[in-house]
């Protein structure tokens, strides 16, 4: 589909974002997110932040084992409610373990996250989502 | 059950949090929202800030009453990845129209938010979630 360029750029300029999916039984799960767009899909490694657990025991990740669909919000919170808003986008996720749009997400994260040019992820998963729906609320 | 002490207090401080749902089909939705906590139930309610539909035909509500299981995530968001830090909490979801309960999440939102002070709220419904489960990541 055709992405709204203000949403397309709200995503590329915010830091954060929220990814929601759920598991077999339709139980919701969400974690706060770094993110980064190419073109219509968003990209979210299983980064080397400290975790609780191994990437395949995450429960995102075992969420979009179970079932792909994904919900991801981007938003900015300020006591002046007029002028808040947010951005969600919704997809099927997939997992993406090597190859060809692995080196492309993973060249679009350290793009946007100085963070990420010095942390090994050759070996981490890398969660995709392809927007297929969107919408935006109030003035993101 | 007995929530940690840590998750109270941050849920209690921060201002802004995100909450997943599902609808019977285990599609998930994630919207940030405002929130109070009275005990050890977050109270959230479909306020007057501007919707795009009206409060029973909002996503959010008609997941809740196709699946009640409801997850909701706090965090800060810092560029300094080494202070990150969540607090995730679970649990059924309820919605409340009116009556004792009602007027308890109403005065635990107008004590936390001034902006609520001046909202008529009496006739807008009430999400409670009573914490089931909560679980702490980093330095929230």
């Amino acid at each position: 589909m055709t992405v709204d360029r203000t949403v397309l750029t709200f995503l590329t300029r915010h830091r954060v974002a929220h990814l929601a999916t759920a598991d077999a039984a339709g139980r919701p799960h969400v974690v706060p997110i770094c993110y980064a767009l190419a073109g219509n899909t968003l990209y979210s490694v299983i980064d080397r932040k400290p975790k609780r657990r191994t990437p395949r025991q995450l429960r995102r990740v075992r969420n979009i084992l179970a079932n792909p669909r994904a919900a991801i919000v981007a938003d900015v919170y300020r006591e002046e409610w007029k002028t808040l808003g947010y951005v969600l986008v919704e997809g099927a996720a997939r997992l993406i373990a090597h190859g060809r749009e692995h080196a492309v997400a993973l060249r679009a994260l350290r793009a946007k996250y100085p963070q990420y040019r010095k942390m090994r992820l050759s070996d981490r998963p890398v969660i995709a989502v392809t927007i297929e729906r969107a919408v935006r609320w109030g003035t993101p």
